[in-house]
C-alpha cells in the first residue's frame, strides 16, 4: 500500500455498484427495494458516460420483470457480454429458472443481491437471507460480505472469478443494512482491479460467444441416455472455485491490507467457542469477542465469505484446533428442516469430511437471528457464547426474541455499550419525508470527508413513508465501525418532533451527561409545564443537557414551510462541535448547493439562511428535582385484545417487546382490519380550518386530503334542528336548494 | 380387509389424479410434461360430471403460466376452497414464490408434482428429485412415492394431512417413470377415505375463508420490529406434522394391508448396511436386497415417504440398531454443495439427533443417481452395497455412469435377472406416432383387467416424436412388480420396424429359449440373406424361436395405411398366449371400439380385420450354423470427432455407454451444428417419387414435405447441359420461360 488511500462515504449499495460497473458491459436490471439504488446508480453512471474497465459506457436496460432481466442477462451473456444485474426477494426468485441455465452453461453473470425477507405469513421490505438461500441450489456460486468496506473489496471478486472459473456468481450483503448502511469506507478503482482480470479467460469467454460466424447449439434436449454424464462433465469447473476465489482474495488483500480468504477467522488463537456465521451479524460478532476476550474469555468466529461452492478445506484451514463448542447462526427459517442451511452444511463438515478426522468432534448447535431486519446486537451474541458454555447447548435456538410458545429463545440479556471512547452515537428522531434523513445523509459525509474519523450512518424507517417515523443513527470515531445494530446507548439525541415525546420513549439509552436536542414550540415555561414527567425525570436522573428550538416557526419564517431539517442540522453541528462550526457551516453550504441548487438560488438561499438561524436554540433549566417524578398516570382504554396487545405496542415502537405469543391464533398472518381509528397519531404541528367566508364548495379540500380529515356535509332541515356550528346556504345543485352546507375537519 | 379388492390399470399420473379429485373444489393447471397428464384427467373427468368427496365438480381453471396456475390457487384457498395443482420441472420453479405464501398463511394446498430435470446446461423433460428440491425450504410439507400403488395409497395423504395440520403439501414421484409406468393396482375410492377428513379442521379451514361478511386482512407488510416473532408462532404446527401424517399412514395401512410409515424400512432386520433413499428407485432396491439377503448377506433400505417436515424420530424408529455403514442416494445434483439435500439431513440426524444418541455412529455416504431418467438398475444398486463394503466407502459418488473426468463413478456391475418364475418380461421396438404405445397400453389393461396377473408397462421414447424411436417394456407376473427400469432380459422381443435390425442391438438381452418376432416386407429367403450376422448368431447360440410378419402389407391391403399396430398386437398374443386367444381377441376388439369408436364403423372394421389377420406370422428357420458367423464389416467413415463420437452412439442408443469424457469441452451444453446429414434414419418403408406426367409444378409437394426432402428445382440452358433426368419445360413466370423444371426427392 504504497499509494494513497482513497476514501468514500457510501452505502452497500453504492458500493457494490461502483465496483460492478467496472466489470459490467451489460446491466439488466428492474429495480426491487432493498437493491434499487444498486441499478440506479449504475443506471445514472452510464447516463454520465461513466467508463467501465474496458473503456466502454454500460449498456443499462430495464426489462418489465426480474424474470425478464434474468432473461435478457442469460442472452447477452451468451452474446459475449459481461452482464450484471441487481435484485432482492422475490426478484430474485424469479430468476431462478435462468439462474440453472446460467450455471449449467458456465456463464460468468453476477447477480449483486441485497439480501431480503422473503414474503411468507406477511411482506417485509427488510432484509434476512431467505431469497439467497432458496439459490443454493442452482450451481451459482455465493460470496458474502458483512460490511460496507467488504462490499466494496469483495464485490469485484465476483466479477474476476466468475470470468477465470467460468462459474456464475451471486455476491450477497444484508438488505436494508449492509446495503443502506453509510460508512466512510476505501475505495478502489478501475486501474486497482484491472490488473486481476484473467484477460485468457475473458478472451475464451467472447470466443465463445454465438454469432452467425461460429455457429454452435446451446440450450439442447437431452434424453435420460447422456444428460447425466454431460452434466458431471462440469465437475471441475465448481471444484476449481475455491481456489480461484482464494487467490484473488489474496490479490485484494495485498491491495488493501485488509485479510480476505474464503472463511476468515477473528478472535483467540486458542478459543473454545465458535460462532460461525456470514453477513452484516459478523461486525457486531467481532466487537463482542474482543468484549468478551478482553475479559479473559477464548471465543472466536469464523466469517464466511464463501458460501458456494463450500469448501470445507478452506473452513478447516482457519478452524482453531482447540475449539470445543461451535455455534452456527443462519439469518433464515426453512421450515420443515432439521436445522438452517449453513448449519446443515457446517454439521457435515466436521462430521464427515477427511479435513477434520484427526480433531476430537465439537458439539454444535445452530440457530436462527434477524429475520427480516430485527436488530441483532452484541448482548444477543453474548446469549450465544454463554448457550455454548451450558453443559447441553440448546440447538435449533432463536435470538433476538422471547419465544413463549415453542421455547426455542436463548434468554435475553442486557445490552452493553462497545467501542472505543473515541466512539460518538447520535440519535435523531424524524417525521418520514421531513427531511431528517437527508440532512443526517450530508452530515455523516461532511464528518467523513473532511476529518480523519471514520463514519456510519443507518436510518431506520417503519413502512409508512411519508409521515411515518424516522430515526437515524449515526456513529463516528477513529477506528473502523463494526456495530452493525442501532445506536442503543447516545451521546446525543435529537427529537424533531414534539409529539414523539409522548408517543415514543425517545430518551431509551441516552447515556448519563449526555444531550438532547428538542424541536418545540413551547418555550421554557411550557416545556416544563408539558413534557411528560417520565422525560423530565430521566433528565435530572442522568444529567443530560437539554436544548429546545422552535425550528419550526423559525422555517415559516425564512419560508420553508415545515422543513426544519437544516435548521436543526445546523443546531446539531453547533451543540455537538463533532467538527469546528466554521468548517461545519461551510460545509453544509456546500452541501445545500449540492442537494438544491438545481431548484433555483431562493431555495439554496433559503437553506442557507436556515444554516444560519441553526444557532437560535436555548437550554433547558434541567431542575433536579424532576429525578423524583413520579409516572405520568395512563390512559386506560377498553381497546380491543388486538389493538391493546399488538398495535399499539408497535406504533409505540416497543414492537421488539412483543413476545411471539403475541402472534398467537394469527400465524396465518391475519390481522384485524379497523385498526387506523385507535390510531391518531398528532404528528401535525398545524392543522386545517374552514375558512366558511372563502368557501365556494367546490369541495376540492376533500378531495385533495389524504387522510379523509376534510369532508364535506350537507344538512336537510330536520339535521338543522340544534347545531351550533356554521353553516352555508347550498349553491347547487337544484335538489338541495336550501340545504345548509358545511365543511367538518376531524383531527 | 373384509371388502373385495377393487383393481385398476394406470399409471402414477392417473392414480394421483383419481384421488387428488376426490378432495379437490378447484384446480388451477397449466399442463407441463411429465405432469400434464395429470390436469388432463381431472379436466376431463369435471367435464363429465364426476363427483368429488363432497358432491361437487371440480372447478378446474387453466392460467396463463405456471406462476398464475399457482396464485390462483393461493387465491382460492383465500377464499375457503380446497385447492389442488398439479406440476413439474420449471413449472414447479414459477410456483415458489406463491409456494412461500401459501405455507406462510397455513393453507392447505396441494401440489402434485412428477418431479423433472431442471434445465440446466441443457433441458430434459424426464425425471429426477431437481424440481422438488428446489422447494425444499418453502415450509411445504413434501411426501414421496415409489410406485403407482403407493401414489394411489398415499396422495389422498397429501390433502389429508394438509386440511388436518394447515400445512399445504407437496406430493411427489418420479416423472417419467412413475408417472408414466402402467401397473395394475388396487384402488381407493371416495368412500375408502371419506372417513378420514378430519370435518372439524375443514369447517375451520372454511370459516377462517375470506369474505365480506367476516373481513380480516392477510398479506400485511410486517416491519423489522415483529416479523420475526410472528414467524415463529407458526412452528407448532409445522411440529405437528409427522405425527398427522404417520397417523394417516396407519390409517391407510388398516385399510389397504400395506404398511406405511413416515420412513418404511425394507431388509435384514440385522442389516449392516443400509440404504436411504425415496422415489421409485426403492422398488428396484427392494428387489436387490431380497435378492442379496437370499445370499446370506444382510442389507436393508430406508425408504423415505416424509420428506418434509423431515422428522429423526420416525427415522429413528426404523433403522436397525445393527446398522454400520448407510448409503444416502440422492436424485439430484446441487454443484457446489457438499452433498445432496438428503445426504445432508441424514448426516445431521445421526451426526446431531438424541433419537440417535446411544448408538454407535454409522459411517455415512452419499451419492446421486438417475439424473434425468437414467435407468436406475439392480446392478447399480448392487454396486452401491459393494461400496458400503469397502474398508473406507466412496463418498459423494455416482452410478450407472462411467465418470472418468472427476472419478466419481462406483465400478459397473453387470446386469442381473430378478423377479420370480412367473415373471414373463416383454419388449417391442416401434417408431413413434406407428401405434405401437397404444397398443401396448392396451395389451397390458387386457391382461391385467382378465387375469389374476400383476401386470407394468412402461414406454421409453427418444424426444424426436413422430418418426422417433419408442420401446415398450412390458412386465407381467403373479407378484406385484417393483421393477422400475427398463426391461433388460426379455422372454419376447417384437421389432415392428425392419430398419432397426441394423440402427439398433435389437436382441440385447433377450433370454435363452426366448422368442422374437420381426415385422418385415422380406420372405423367408430374403430374411436369411439380409438379416445381419449378429442377429443370425444371436438367434443360434440363444436358441431363439423366430416369427416374421409382413404387416405393412396386411395394413396396406386392409386399408390402414402404416398402422401396423393392431397386426402386430394380434400377432403378440396369438403367439406367447400369456391368455387364451380367444379372450385376447375379444378383447382386443373391445377396445379397438373403445379407441377407433367416436372415429366411425369403418375404422372399427379395418382394426377387427388387422386382429384377425395378427395370425398370419410364419416361423423362421433358425440354421444352427448361423451360431458361428463372423461379424458384419463396419463401414468406416471419416466423420468428424463430435458425430463419430456422441451422434452415432447417441442414435444407436449406445448413449447410456458414453463416458462423462465424451462431454469435455461441451461441458457448457455446447453442440455442433449440421448433425441431421449425418442421420439418414431409413425407417420409412416407402419413399415418394416425382410423377413428371401428373406434375403442375404448384410446388406444393415440396411446401408439405417436412424434411425438405423433396425440393424443386430450375435448370437454365448452360446447367441443362449433360444432364440424364427427366425436366419439364417452366410453366411460369414469364421471366423464366425457356427454362426447365424439375422435383427432387433426396432419400
Amino acid at each position: 500500500m504504497g499509494k494513497q488511500k482513497k476514501f468514500l462515504t457510501c452505502d452497500g449499495n453504492q458500493a457494490a455498484s461502483h465496483v460492478s460497473y467496472m466489470f459490467s458491459e451489460i446491466a439488466a436490471i428492474y429495480p426491487i427495494t432493498p437493491s434499487s439504488t444498486m441499478a440506479e446508480y449504475v443506471d445514472e453512471w452510464a447516463a454520465t458516460g461513466r467508463k467501465n474497465i474496458f473503456g466502454e459506457t454500460v449498456l443499462v436496460q430495464e426489462m418489465q420483470s426480474e424474470a425478464g432481466a434474468a432473461g435478457a442477462l442469460h442472452g447477452s451473456l451468451q452474446a459475449g457480454a459481461l452482464s450484471t444485474t441487481y435484485t432482492a426477494s422475490q426478484g430474485l426468485l424469479l430468476m431462478i429458472p435462468n439462474m440453472y441455465k446460467i450455471a449449467g452453461e458456465l456463464l460468468p453473470g453476477v447477480f449483486h443481491v441485497s439480501a431480503r425477507t422473503v414474503a411468507s405469513h406477511s411482506l417485509s421490505i427488510f432484509g434476512d437471507h431467505s431469497d439467497v438461500m432458496a439459490c443454493r441450489q442452482t450451481g451459482f456460486a455465493m460470496l458474502a460480505e458483512g460490511s460496507v468496506q467488504e462490499v466494496m473489496d469483495l464485490a469485484g471478486i465476483a466479477h474476476l472469478a466468475a470470468i477465470k472459473a467460468r462459474v456464475p456468481f451471486l455476491n450477497f450483503f444484508d438488505g436494508f443494512r449492509t446495503s443502506h448502511e453509510m460508512q466512510k469506507i476505501e475505495r478502489l478503482d478501475n486501474e486497482d482491479l484491472i490488473p486481476l482480470i484473467d484477460q485468457q479467460a475473458l478472451a475464451e469467454f467472447r470466443a465463445r460467444a454465438m454469432n452467425p460466424d461460429n455457429p454452435v447449439i446451446r440450450g439442447m434436449a437431452q434424453n435420460p441416455d447422456n444428460f447425466f454424464q454431460h452434466k458431471e462433465a462440469c465437475n471441475r469447473y465448481f471444484d476449481a472455485v475455491p481456489d480461484i476465489v482464494a487467490g484473488y482474495m489474496n490479490e485484494i488483500t495485498k491491495i488493501t491490507g485488509r485479510e480476505y480468504k474464503p472463511f476468515v477467522y477473528y478472535g483467540a488463537k486458542d478459543a473454545d467457542r465458535v460462532i460461525i456465521a456470514m453477513g452484516s451479524v459478523t461486525e457486531a460478532i467481532r466487537e463482542t469477542i474482543d468484549y468478551l476476550n478482553a475479559q479473559g474469555e477464548k471465543v472466536g468466529m469464523v466469517a464466511v465469505h464463501l458460501y458456494r461452492p463450500f469448501s470445507v478445506k478452506y473452513l478447516a484451514d482457519v478452524v482453531p484446533a482447540t475449539v470445543k463448542r461451535i455455534s452456527v447462526l443462519d439469518r433464515t427459517k426453512e421450515p420443515g428442516a432439521s436445522g438452517e442451511p449453513l448449519y446443515l452444511d457446517v454439521v457435515e463438515a466436521f462430521a464427515q469430511s477427511k479435513y477434520f478426522a484427526g480433531m476430537d468432534k465439537p458439539v454444535i448447535v445452530g440457530g436462527r437471528y434477524g429475520l427480516s431486519s430485527k436488530d441483532t446486537t452484541p448482548a444477543q451474541i453474548l446469549s450465544v457464547f454463554e448457550n455454548l458454555s451450558l453443559p447441553e447447548p440448546k440447538n435449533r435456538f432463536t435470538i433476538g426474541i422471547v419465544d413463549d410458545l415453542t421455547f426455542s429463545s436463548l434468554p435475553q440479556k442486557e445490552e452493553i455499550t462497545l467501542g472505543d471512547e473515541t466512539l460518538y452515537e447520535a440519535k435523531f428522531y424524524g417525521l418520514g419525508a421531513d427531511g431528517t434523513v437527508g440532512a443526517n445523509k450530508n452530515s455523516i459525509k461532511i464528518i467523513g470527508d473532511n476529518t480523519d474519523k471514520y463514519s456510519q450512518a443507518y436510518f431506520q424507517y417503519d413502512s409508512k413513508k411519508s409521515g411515518g417515523f424516522t430515526c437515524s443513527h449515526l456513529r463516528f470515531g477513529d477506528n473502523p465501525i463494526r456495530s452493525t445494530y442501532y445506536v442503543n446507548t447516545p451521546n446525543f439525541v435529537a427529537c424533531h418532533v414534539q409529539a414523539y415525546l409522548r408517543l415514543y420513549d425517545v430518551t431509551r439509552g441516552l447515556r448519563e451527561n449526555g444531550t438532547f436536542l428538542l424541536n418545540t414550540i413551547w418555550n421554557e415555561e411550557e416545556l416544563a409545564q408539558h413534557l411528560p414527567n417520565k422525560v423530565k425525570r430521566y433528565f435530572a436522573q442522568k444529567n443530560i443537557t437539554v436544548y429546545y428550538i422552535n425550528a419550526t416557526d423559525i422555517a415559516s419564517e425564512i419560508g420553508l414551510g415545515n422543513r426544519t431539517n437544516t435548521i436543526l442540522q445546523s443546531a446539531f453541528f453547533r451543540i455537538t462541535q463533532v467538527i469546528p462550526v466554521d468548517l461545519a457551516i461551510e460545509q453544509m453550504k456546500k452541501f445545500i448547493v449540492k442537494s438544491y441548487g438545481s431548484k433555483g438560488q431562493s431555495i439554496v438561499d433559503k437553506n442557507n439562511a436556515a444554516v444560519d438561524r441553526g444557532g437560535e436554540y436555548k437550554q433547558l433549566t434541567v431542575d433536579k428535582a424532576w429525578a423524583n417524578l413520579p409516572d405520568d398516570e395512563q390512559e386506560t382504554n377498553n381497546e380491543p385484545a388486538h389493538i391493546a396487545g399488538l398495535v399499539r405496542p408497535i406504533n409505540a415502537l416497543a414492537g421488539d417487546l412483543l413476545p411471539v405469543s403475541a402472534f398467537k391464533g394469527m400465524e396465518d398472518g391475519t390481522w384485524l382490519p379497523g385498526t387506523s381509528k385507535f390510531e391518531k397519531r398528532g404528528v401535525a404541528v398545524s392543522v386545517p380550518r374552514w375558512k366558511s367566508e372563502c368557501c365556494i364548495q367546490c369541495n376540492k379540500c376533500a378531495y385533495v386530503c389524504p387522510h379523509a380529515s376534510i369532508r364535506p356535509f350537507v344538512l336537510d332541515e330536520n339535521e338543522m334542528k340544534g347545531v351550533n356550528f356554521t353553516t352555508l346556504e347550498m349553491k347547487a345543485p337544484a335538489a338541495m336548494k336550501g340545504m345548509q352546507f358545511r365543511i367538518q375537519v376531524s383531527v
